[in-house]
């Protein structure tokens, strides 16, 4: 008996010393400061039974955007980089690239001319990029890429170029009853081949842009087509539309980091109740990377001016995080 | 000591019992018969550790149908009724709908008519009263409505013309770790009011066809507006796809009622491992009602004599099912 009393006071000793480290700090990748504290305060708020800011459970949605937010960004999308690497891959089937912009200057390595066919240019590689097979068959090539391709300035997985601080977030907020979305401009099928992984987050939970797929007849087994046509692109005002059309309810909380996530977190701000948006402000050109108003990716500009009158968080990385990555060998 | 040990046995007895009569009948609303061994067999095959048709918890992904599969369909979809009814509301805003068919039909209650003006019809129909509001005001008109309409032949409100059988399933389901979906060619909008309280499935897991939706400035308050334009149809072929927008991965278990539902069922079936795919057959026209291959709604015809040859479950109602409806107060 007495060994087992011991035991158990060294067991309750043991549950009530990690619960009070938890209390003590629930964000431990997070610098104390402003927006550390005002993450705390508000998943304290929206949980404490019988306050009167509570929000049940099965209303705790909390929707982040994805490249810029969670990974990261600079100094090209991680899905443009692999579509310009698949049509290297693919060129020997597609002669005709030979002779097509951007395609022509992709493959001659001239990257000023394929910067200067714009958005119309980068859409016409991603399309070609991600269509014409099943989805399976994407999702094998998109997976088999992420596993072997390293980021240049970081020598690391892009799947390793996780922020820290933001999975603390999500395990955080999890812990309190949430359920965590990417609600991402970039494509969803992309995305859903990481988002468990990486994030925790799993493949239903994910909202990005989309290309029209075919369920069609491939010799006898039914499989799904990816389309040459965008379908979607859940960016800027689309971002509350693509959260109505998957989730079905508004988030308490939504988190950013550029201007194109300012509709979504305007809409996240104007339901009623309690409600917490904010924007990752990359501050960091030693750690990760310094850039905002006038950057080529990951635009933070309106957001930054407007922050303060309409109750927004900048998450300052230089000043808010403790550490950017995760302690993992790149 | 020895009351508390006596709590103790009492407790550790009540336990036992209200296990082994879960572990004897899962589904008490169900005949036993080949349709609830099939389910039974299948949900041990998958969960059973170490087994080799074992299915990881985040894979036991199960859609369901919704008109007809999980609640009553016949003689015309609730959606549909639910749009007609709106007409006549708002038919004092709407001068034009006197002079303009199907519209001056359905007011007249010339329902022939309106019958003979086909799908083309009943979508305009559909189209100019789930449009011209906001998301959250439809979602309060559908509320409502459904609180308050009573169904025709059962006097009860459609809510309440759930199928308990199926609530068995879905709740067996989510015991052995599935997440349940709704997978229909009703509207999301219109379901996801209804889907969290009627079956225990949040809004996030619903599935169905959509209009188009803006995020617009409403009078200086951003908000979700519905546009009069269909969006997507999750109907036949757009099940699968509607599954790969929203879910992004192929259902292990899927469950419909008609012609409509083969395509999910198809692709269910195509994936690789142990997969299950099942129809109500709609044989009970005391309980319920009886229709099928000549059907105006729900019909399953091509399904019934393809079933045996691609090991799909026809579910009988009559013979299957010992209770059609919920022991509520109707």
């Amino acid at each position: 008996m007495r060994i087992f009393s011991t035991l158990i006071v060294a067991f309750s000793v043991t549950l009530l010393l990690s619960a009070s480290a938890q209390a003590k700090d629930p964000l431990p990748s997070w610098t104390k400061g402003p927006a550390k504290s005002a993450i705390i305060e508000f998943v304290r708020a929206v949980t404490k039974k019988g306050g009167k800011d509570y929000v049940p459970p099965d209303e705790r949605i909390a929707t982040f955007d994805n490249d810029g937010t969670l990974w990261v960004e600079y100094p090209i999308y991680t899905q443009i980089l692999f579509a310009f690497d698949r049509v290297k891959e693919l060129a020997p089937q597609h002669p005709e690239w030979k002779t097509t912009q951007p395609f022509k200057a992709l493959l001659e390595g001239d990257m000023k001319t394929v910067g200067a066919s714009g958005m119309k240019g980068v859409m016409e590689i991603i399309t070609a990029t991600h269509s014409g097979m099943t989805a399976d068959e994407f999702a094998e090539e998109v997976s088999k890429w992420l596993a072997t391709t390293k980021q240049d300035k970081f020598k690391r997985l892009y799947t390793k170029l996780v922020y820290q601080p933001q999975l603390d977030l999500l395990a955080y907020l999890r812990r309190n009853g949430f359920k965590t979305f990417i609600v991402s401009g970039g494509g969803i099928a992309f995305m859903r081949t990481v988002s468990e992984k990486a994030y925790g987050i799993p493949p239903e939970q994910v909202v990005g842009s989309s290309i029209v797929t075919e369920f069609q007849d491939k010799d006898g087994k039914p499989e799904l087509v990816r389309m040459p046509k965008i379908d979607f692109i859940n960016d800027k005002a689309g971002k509350p539309v693509g959260i109505y059309q998957h989730i079905g309810r508004r988030p308490i909380l939504a988190f950013g980091n550029s201007d194109s996530d300012m509709q979504m977190i305007e809409y996240t701000m104007a339901g009623e109740g309690r409600r917490l948006g904010l924007f990752v402000h990359h501050t960091d050109a030693e750690r990760e990377y310094a850039y905002d108003r006038k950057s080529h990716v990951g635009v933070l500009d309106k957001a930054l001016d407007q922050a303060t009158a309409n109750g927004w968080i900048i998450v300052d990385m230089k000043k808010d995080w403790k550490r950017v990555f995760p302690r993992v060998a790149p």
